[in-house]
C-alpha cells in the first residue's frame, strides 16, 4: 500500500485537518491535537515537525507543564513567516488582497477595471499583485501562492474560463496569459490557482472559519446574478461541468415574472439587482430571498449559509427580511436552522477566497479521495 | 504516516476503486486496472490478491498473451461468491431482496406490512430474510450483509432513526431490534446498514451502474412525499443533519398551492401523491415536474438524475412531461442536459439500494475522507 501517490494523499489530508484544527482552537500541543484529529500521537509529531519547519505552524515560546510527564508546548498558526495573495477579476473592479494565515487581511489594492480585454485585465492585475507582493515581503513574509476569483464557470481539470459572460469570455485560457503578466510585472513565480468567485468566496468563508466544522457551507452571493460557492466534505463542490450552484436560474414561481434568461419566476427576476433597481422591490425580493435559502436548506442541509454580494450589502433589509421567512418555517415545521449570516469580509469576500483557494488547494488533493 | 488507520483508508478507497472499475468494465487486467485508477502495479497486485482471496473478484480461466511479457489474466466481479441482502421497510410492505454483487435481483419476497410497531416490523421483515438468506446459501453464496432502507431521516453516526412520520417513529434505535428479530429468526450475525430510502435508491443506481463515472447522481423519489438521494465525490451525502435532499419541502411556486407542511407551493403539492390523485392534475403536475429537475440540476450539476419511486412508475407522464420542460430550458439555455431516466430496479428500486448500501459501506470509509 506504501505508494508514494498513496502516502501523499493521506498527508495532505492529515496536514489540512491538523492545519484547520490550530487555527479554530489555537494552543492546542500534540497530544491534544492527536485527541482531537484522531491520528496517532506519531503521526502527530511527523506532520507538526514539517509544519513547523515550512512555516505554516510556530510553537509558542515556553512549554506548558501538564501534569505528570512530559511539559507540552503549544502550536499555533504562524502568520508571521507566510501569506496568500488573493485577485478578483470583476466586471467593474481588479482587486488584490494580502492575506495572513489566519484570514487577516494585510493590504488592499483596487481600481476600477481597465476594461474586459484578457490581456490588459491579466496586466492590470499583475500590476497590483506586484505591489501586494513588495508590501508583504517588506514585512518579511513568504508567499505561498496567488489565488484568482472570476464571475465565470471553470473547468477544473484544465483551469479554463469556460464561459464569463459578463467579461465576455469563453473556453480562455486564463492562467498562461495571467503568468506572462505577473512575470513582466516582476513577480517571482508561485503557484497561482483560479476558480469562480462565489467559489472562492465559499471557501473563504471555510478556511478562515473560527470553528473546525465541516459541515457542509454555501454562499450565496447576490450581485448582477445570484450564484452560490459550496463546501462539503471538506472540498469545495462544483458538479459534473463546473456549474453546481447556479441557483440565480432556479425557479421560485412559476409563471413568475420575467428572467434575463428567457424563464419565468427565476430567483434572479426577484432580486438580481436588475429586479431590485426598480422601485419598491424590496419587500418582495427579501420574501422571495428568504424562499431560496429555504429551498437550499431543504436540497443541502448546510450547517452554516453566508450572504454575499454587492446587492446584500446596498440592501441589507434582503437579508434581514429573509431570516423572517426563514425563523416562520423553523418554528412551524419544529426543524432547527442552520447558521443563516452576512459574509464576513463585505465587498473583499472574493479577493480574501481566492487567497483562502492558495490554502485550500495546497493542502487538499483536488478530488473526492480516491486517485482516478 | 503509516498508521494502520491511514493504511486502511486508503486500502478501503483503492479498493473500491477497483471493483467500481472491473464492474464497469469486466476483463481488466492488473496492468490495465493499474492504468485506469493511477494506482501503482504493485498496489494493483496486492490489492487484487486479497480481493481475490475474499470472494469479491475471481480470474477468467486462461490467461491472454498480450504481445512482449507475461500474460496478463482478465479479471471480474464474481457473483458466484457473495451475495447482499436488502430490505426495504415501507409504509405499506416489508420487501427483502437477495442480489449480487453485479445488482442482479436473486430473489425478492415481499409482504403487506403488519403495521408500524418497530417490534412486529422487525420481527416480519427478519422471517423475510431468513428465506432469502436461505435461498443464496442453497446457491453456495456468502451473505455479506444487510441493508436496511427506511421512510424517515438518519442520524448517520448512531444508525438511529430520527424521524420517520409515515410510520410514527421518532428517535428509534431500530438496529438493536432488528439483530434480535433476526437473530431469533435464525439469521446468522452478518453486518446490517441503515439508511434513508431515496439514499440507497441513490447508492443502488450508483454502485451497480455500468459506468465508473463518479459525476454526482441524484435520485427522486416520487410518492406520497417526494426526496432525493445524493451521492456526490463517490460518497452518499447526507448534509448536516441528514436531512439532505428534502426536495419536497422545495418552493416552486410562491404563493402556490397549499402543502401539508402548511406552506404554499412546495413540490409536493404539486406532485405528491395526494395531488396526483385530483382529477385532471397529472398535466399541472408534470410540468413543475420539471421545475423541480431544472432546480436541481442548476444547485447540483449532476451528471445523472434518477426519477423512481411509485407516483413516477403509476404516472409515466410526468417524467415524459418533465423531460419535455428540460429540453427546452436546454435549448433555449445552449446546456447540454444531464442523463435523465427511470429508476433502473423500479419499485425494488429501494429494496436493491438496501443491498447496495452493504458494498457502500463495506467498501469506503463512512465519511468524507479525512479521519475526524
Amino acid at each position: 500500500m506504501n505508494t508514494t501517490g498513496d502516502q501523499q494523499l493521506v498527508k495532505r489530508i492529515n496536514r489540512s485537518v491538523l492545519l484547520r484544527l490550530t487555527r479554530a482552537r489555537p494552543g492546542l500541543s500534540r497530544a491534544q491535537l492527536a485527541e482531537a484529529s484522531g491520528l496517532t500521537k506519531s503521526t502527530v509529531s511527523l506532520l507538526t515537525r514539517d509544519l513547523l519547519n515550512e512555516g505554516w505552524l510556530r510553537e509558542a515560546g515556553s512549554a506548558v507543564a501538564s501534569g505528570l510527564g512530559r511539559p507540552s508546548t503549544p502550536l499555533f498558526i504562524d502568520a508571521e513567516a507566510r501569506a496568500l495573495i488573493g485577485v478578483e477579476i470583476a466586471v467593474e473592479w481588479v482587486r488584490v488582497v494580502g492575506v495572513s494565515l489566519l484570514g487577516e487581511v494585510l493590504c488592499t489594492h483596487e481600481e476600477a477595471s481597465v476594461g474586459h480585454a484578457p490581456g490588459a485585465m491579466c496586466a492590470q492585475a499583475a500590476a497590483l499583485v506586484a505591489r501586494v507582493h513588495q508590501v508583504l515581503v517588506q514585512r518579511g513574509l513568504q508567499v505561498s501562492g496567488i489565488g484568482v476569483g472570476v464571475p465565470g464557470a471553470i473547468d477544473e481539470a484544465t483551469g479554463r474560463v469556460r464561459f464569463a459572460p459578463n467579461l465576455g469570455w469563453r473556453e480562455l485560457d486564463l492562467l498562461p496569459l495571467l503568468a506572462r503578466a505577473l512575470s513582466a510585472a516582476g513577480v517571482p513565480a508561485v503557484p497561482v490557482h483560479l476558480q469562480n468567485e462565489a467559489d472562492v468566496a465559499a471557501l473563504g468563508e471555510y478556511e478562515f472559519s473560527e470553528d473546525a466544522n465541516t459541515g457542509p457551507l454555501i454562499f450565496v452571493s447576490c450581485d448582477v446574478g445570484v450564484g452560490a460557492g459550496i463546501v462539503l466534505n471538506d472540498r469545495l463542490f462544483t458538479g459534473a461541468q463546473g456549474m453546481a450552484g447556479e441557483i440565480g436560474h432556479t425557479v421560485l414561481k412559476i409563471d413568475g415574472p420575467l428572467c434575463s434568461c428567457g424563464r419565468r419566476g427565476c430567483a434572479e427576476a426577484f432580486f438580481g439587482s436588475r429586479a431590485l433597481a426598480r422601485p419598491r422591490a424590496t419587500a418582495r425580493a427579501g420574501a422571495s430571498f428568504g424562499v431560496l435559502l429555504q429551498n437550499l436548506w431543504m436540497a443541502f442541509d448546510p450547517s452554516c449559509i453566508v450572504v454575499g454580494g454587492g446587492s446584500s450589502l446596498r440592501h441589507p433589509a434582503l437579508l434581514q427580511q429573509a431570516l423572517v421567512t426563514l425563523a416562520q418555517y423553523s418554528a412551524s415545521a419544529g426543524l432547527a436552522l442552520p447558521t443563516v449570516r452576512a459574509a464576513r469580509y463585505g465587498l473583499q469576500a472574493a479577493a480574501v477566497g481566492a487567497a483562502a483557494l492558495v490554502l485550500h488547494r495546497q493542502l487538499r488533493p483536488l478530488h473526492g479521495g480516491a486517485p482516478s
